[in-house]
């Protein structure tokens, strides 16, 4: 029978999926790929044999250098993340004529652009379904499948640790390190969750996507980013009265010679199918002139939801092997020369809906001053509530705004947090509602 | 530049939409397939040229002989649909060497087994992503993305016009007959609804999932099928409360040895992501040993959503023809030598939860007759709920079962039926509960 001689490198938690997959589901990848996938070596520096999966004898090694070199090895996985010795064996691989697969999406969105030139140089395939949205195929729906549409957005909820802990903040009333904590022991957060909970892990996901989507170089600097750490569960509540539910977005859109790029907290209304995406689940809506919108909806991470991607891609490289092809879908999509720098639309420049909750003294004219300031800078309020009292006189005045400039946002509100009425710094939280165009 | 040659037969609605695609984003496609996708030939016997799709001088012929025929031509897209004279022309197409793309699922559900080994044994690519699902790359998904995976069931909202039907009748009260016109009017059911209200076109569509996510042949026959046309506002209400909506299911589970595939209007709790998906929408949701839930959502017809599918089909026929292969991806997901015949349970055994509606009379040990066939046959009542007072003594009786045997059930209902309490035919709709399993 056929082989497909297969390397892997790094046996962490997905890396042990993947063996997992290969092991205890050999036949029927047998028979969906009309070869057997050959797990010939898994390489660690750990070399942890602990994983709960039972690797054949000599199988498990310390030294990746020996896997790179084999010259019987096909495809390499690279499960050891990071943009160090990762992005090294990736670029010795392809050197060494092997497919790479990779669920690297840092590595990817710093570096994927000449990645994706070294494997093309040398005629191999780069795969990478894993790095967003764990099992959900959307790298391939972009690659393959939508690219009869002209794409205008794409919005996601692309990190399971935020959405898990904005789901216990919103259904639990936790406060941000309460729900954090929890997250950190029930092992939907890192020990250091700065990547995930700043916003960096869904714009390392954002980056990759808008490229696919757009035809433009992977481009992370420009994406604006703001984390969830200052999300409160009093505006969660005010968003539920609102009949919107907090969610961390990471939103592409289309916008002529630019693109938006953005991930931050974002109001969305009941009836999106995203508000009812909770705990640590993914899902992506896009929108394209044919499908009109699509969605996506799965596990965006954990140990075999993204071993389950990262095996597509094995497969998908197999057929190619046996097929005696490469390079059959590019990288991005679109064909390398097609592929442009489009510029990302400064966040200043967007417009959109706005949540603002203002601490203001609970005093006659108050009102005025805030929508004064507002109305200067052209922003017109949709509704005002004001609810309850906080403290030491201050009472919470929330507002919903039409659209608005960020700019002019930015401006007004500068000018009402210097105003001797205001408490403490007002909340600012963005709205995608897509029935309240105006 | 590179180009590839395509004939398109039908240019009813779909196939206005694929030629729209060509010609509109003509730019997009050129640049995702690096060739030009030249649409040579539309032939449609009505030769009617006001489908809002401006096709150059001498494309739209009336003789799809001449598209056959053609040496030139490289693809053809059957949209003819039926099973006459579209098989007729998509046998030709492959005797000529000529890849097909398709969205019929009633051919592919009767003789996609015959029309799959034909093309295999002439070694050309037989293509039909449209065919189930619309926009949502559910084929796809299926052939390629969760091929590591053992997948253990598929339950999928596959019919738009049913699902528009339902959605009518169960947030505006309608009865089916006025939704069913209401469908008619804006154009979301056709003149003659028996396909997709009587549950066939989701079967057609269940054939071929089934096929392709347990390697076995195509197996329209043995589906039972059972449509919406006896679903009332009344039954709608009732499962409301309980907290159930009523979708039209297509159900398909691995048994071991055999297989479950049946079409039925089931309820689904609310939390159940289906339950959200209105109006004509469709969505699927798939579950596997490693990816746990996935779902797909999207519009799983009309013009422009299908002709998206059709025209991923032709970009990845096109970047195969590019690359100088066919047959990468086996037709349905499994080698042929390895598609079994796997039985499909019949629906006497299954097993499931219950709702059920008794219309009886009023009077002293209704409840215990009732209760006591039920018990007899080893049916166990979860609940019952009797609500308000019908017409002419008769009130309606309202059970939810715990886990029971189709066969017991049946058994257990002819003997109710037959007791002289009870008023009209039993009402039984299938739920289908994940938090339930007793």
């Amino acid at each position: 029978m056929k082989k497909v001689n297969i390397g892997l490198l790094g046996f962490g938690t997905v890396g042990a999926g993947v063996a997992k997959i290969f092991i205890e589901n050999r036949e029927v990848l047998r028979s969906r790929v009309g070869a057997h996938l050959n797990l010939k070596y898994v390489a660690d520096i750990d070399m942890k044999t602990d994983r709960g999966v039972r690797l054949d004898e000599g199988v498990l090694i310390s030294d990746a250098e020996k896997v790179l070199d084999d010259p019987d090895i096909d495809i390499i996985i690279e499960m050891i993340g990071g943009e160090g010795i990762a992005k090294e064996f990736i670029l010795k691989a392809i050197d060494n004529g092997k497919h790479v697969v990779t669920a690297n999406k840092a590595l990817l969105a710093a570096h994927g652009n000449a990645l994706g030139r070294a494997a093309m140089e040398k005629g191999v395939d780069l795969a990478y379904e894993a790095s967003v949205g764990g099992c959900m195929p959307i790298i391939k729906s972009l690659r393959e499948s939508l690219v009869g549409n002209r794409i205008s957005s794409m919005i996601g909820i692309l990190n399971g640790t935020c959405n898990y802990i904005l789901s216990k903040i919103t259904d639990e009333g936790m406060a941000f390190e309460s729900a954090l904590s929890q997250a950190q022991e029930n092992g939907f957060a890192e020990a250091d969750p700065t990547l995930d909970v700043g916003g960096f892990d869904t714009a390392h996901k954002l980056a990759i996507l808008n490229a696919l989507a757009y035809g433009m170089e992977i481009n992370l600097k420009d994406i604006y980013i703001e984390g969830i750490s200052e999300i409160t569960p009093l505006d969660i509540q005010f968003a539920g009265e609102f009949g919107y539910r907090i969610k961390l977005l990471a939103i592409g859109k289309d916008r002529g010679d630019s693109v938006e790029a953005r991930v931050h907290p974002t109001m969305i209304p009941f009836d999106n199918l995203l508000s009812n995406v909770n705990a640590n689940l993914n899902a992506i809506s896009i929108s394209g002139d044919a499908v009109g919108d699509m969605a996506l909806y799965g596990f965006g991470a954990g140990m075999m939801p993204t071993a389950s991607a990262v095996v597509s891609d094995i497969v998908d490289i197999s057929r190619n092997l046996l097929s005696g092809v490469s390079g059959r879908v590019p990288l991005l999509s679109y064909q390398s020369e097609d592929i442009r720098k489009i510029p990302v639309m400064p966040v200043d420049e967007i417009s959109t809906h706005y949540y603002l909750r203002f601490s203001a003294m609970d005093q006659p004219g108050v009102l005025s001053k805030i929508a004064g300031a507002l109305g200067r800078h052209d922003i017109s309020i949709k509704s005002v509530h004001q609810k309850g009292r906080e403290l030491e006189g201050l009472v919470p005045i929330v507002m919903l705004t039409h659209l608005a400039k960020e700019a002019d946002m930015k401006k007004a509100l500068s000018e009402i947090a210097a105003l001797d009425i205001i408490g403490s710094k007002p909340v600012i939280i963005r709205i995608e509602d897509k029935n309240g165009q105006d």
